[in-house]
């Protein structure tokens, strides 16, 4: 599909490296207050840090290897998705949400932790996005810092994810159809996915007429990678996963697999995956990370 | 204490008037998205709108008419304020956390809908804050956009709001004494009192050097605001509140009230309202209704 080839990207490399320096910054920003916020501080670095994909920072990260932004800038950005990304975790691990016990192979923030705690946890990660996000060190320009919250706070908001569970709530017992799951996953998952790209787009200052096709790059890897996480959870196990599977199917919800088939849905996410990739038709190898995420995201096995 | 007269300034009929602001800009932000939002949209319009004394956009707004500010930018403000407010307050109502039933003379959000759909409403409250504040409609200037993102982000967050909740939980079966509790509350309601005048100074573009004062006002209200609170909760009635009375009582904990009894609480509640004011000295009419704010601190009877 694409010309460039990509074959001399350390995917795990480059995916390692940006996890040691999300790692950093939450570790930064963590250090223990030894007033009454000890359990508060041991909750988060519990759930935040030395586990996950990190995709969405590693995505930033890549991104922002297309318009020559410093790294430890994007790493910024990134750790701030990525710490929406942990909040929305601990919160959907609730009893009153999924109810999960295990999460990234370690037990959810209510499980080694209280209940209460888990609901603070999430919220001080989403404070803490912000937090990072809006800070000089993230970008010099402050019109670059406004447009990057405003940004997140729709992409986690009611018109992003916060929207898409609100959805997936309204769907149990619901027939959905293609296209509503598409939508529901577009709001639920896509819309962080797209954010991680845009954030590059912003910092890079792409103008707007430019901007399309990294957000079609975006969202396909990202509607790739919800029916790739459909066809582990249908097929693979739980202990390399480190979550709990089949929640879906267990609540007559439906997925991708099941609409579609395993070998329609496999198709399907190929096909994604090519698109994204075609998307960065004219980029050479300063795109190639962004190839191989695309390409990761159907042929990993967690 | 103050030479200056604030009987010309009629703080119920301005207070009222920013509540119906509030209101506006969270209608606005709300409208009824049809397609398994509705819920969502549904819970968050039951806890934002119509009720509270909108305390914190009224002080921002009454900050703002010290630096010449125009309204409707202090008012999106102190929106983004109130919504983080809001979602403490969903939050805090959880049954893993104070388990209450009602709220501002109405059922709770998880009560009135779910659990989930709670947890969901009070984040999503969140990610509106950020948004409404960091819009350019907010302030024209990006670097004060930034700024007032990152000091909110500050305020909410662990070493704000979040932390002094987290104290809170901590301080169950222990014996805090009187600069324990003044440091506890001082996060968790000080910190976003205190935000909600620093809005209006970051916006005001007041030097460093001359921000102290505002900051010490604002301190001082905070205060007297928990001391009247603890008062009232002490000797008022659940009817009038709205709310669920002598709940610390019950659990054990330490008050202002029972650490320093009625009298005491009540003189010195006087003694921060006094200091408050002082901290205006040099303004003229403009800060009337600040000064109103402070004195309604300890004469309020909910």
């Amino acid at each position: 599909m694409s010309a460039a080839t990509d074959a001399s990207v350390d995917l795990l490399g480059e995916a390692r490296r940006i996890a040691e320096g999300v790692d950093q910054l939450f570790e930064e920003a963590l250090a223990n207050r030894c007033d009454g916020r000890d359990r508060l501080c041991a909750a988060m670095r519990h759930a935040g840090i030395g586990g996950g994909k990190r995709l969405r920072p590693l995505m930033t990260v890549a991104a922002a290897q297309l318009f020559g932004i410093d790294e430890y800038r994007a790493l910024r950005a990134g750790a701030a998705i990525e710490a929406i990304h942990v909040y929305s975790l601990i919160h959907d691990d609730l009893p009153c949400m999924d109810d999960d016990d295990l999460r990234r192979g370690k037990p959810t923030v209510h499980k080694a932790f209280d209940e209460a705690t888990a609901v603070l946890a999430g919220d001080c990660f989403h404070a803490l996005a912000f937090e990072l996000l809006a800070d000089e060190r993230t970008h010099e320009d402050p019109f670059v810092r406004s447009d990057l919250v405003v940004e997140l706070a729709k992409a986690s908001g009611i018109d992003g994810m916060g929207g898409g569970q609100a959805m997936d709530l309204a769907a149990e017992g619901q027939e959905l159809d293609l296209n509503a799951i598409t939508r529901l996953q577009q709001l639920k998952t896509g819309a962080l996915i797209e954010y991680a790209v845009e954030a590059a787009v912003i910092m890079g200052r792409v103008m707007p007429d430019g901007r399309a096709r990294y957000r079609g790059y975006a969202r396909n890897v990202g509607l790739a990678f919800q029916i790739a996480d459909d066809l582990l959870d249908h097929e693979g196990d739980e202990q390399a996963a480190g979550k709990r599977l089949q929640k879906d199917a267990e609540a007559g919800k439906a997925t991708f697999v099941s609409l579609l088939g395993v070998e329609r849905a496999r198709a399907q996410a190929q096909m994604l995956v090519d698109q994204a990739i075609e998307h960065l038709h004219g980029h050479g190898e300063e795109a190639d990370l962004l190839r191989a995420i695309a390409r990761y995201a159907v042929e990993r096995d967690r």
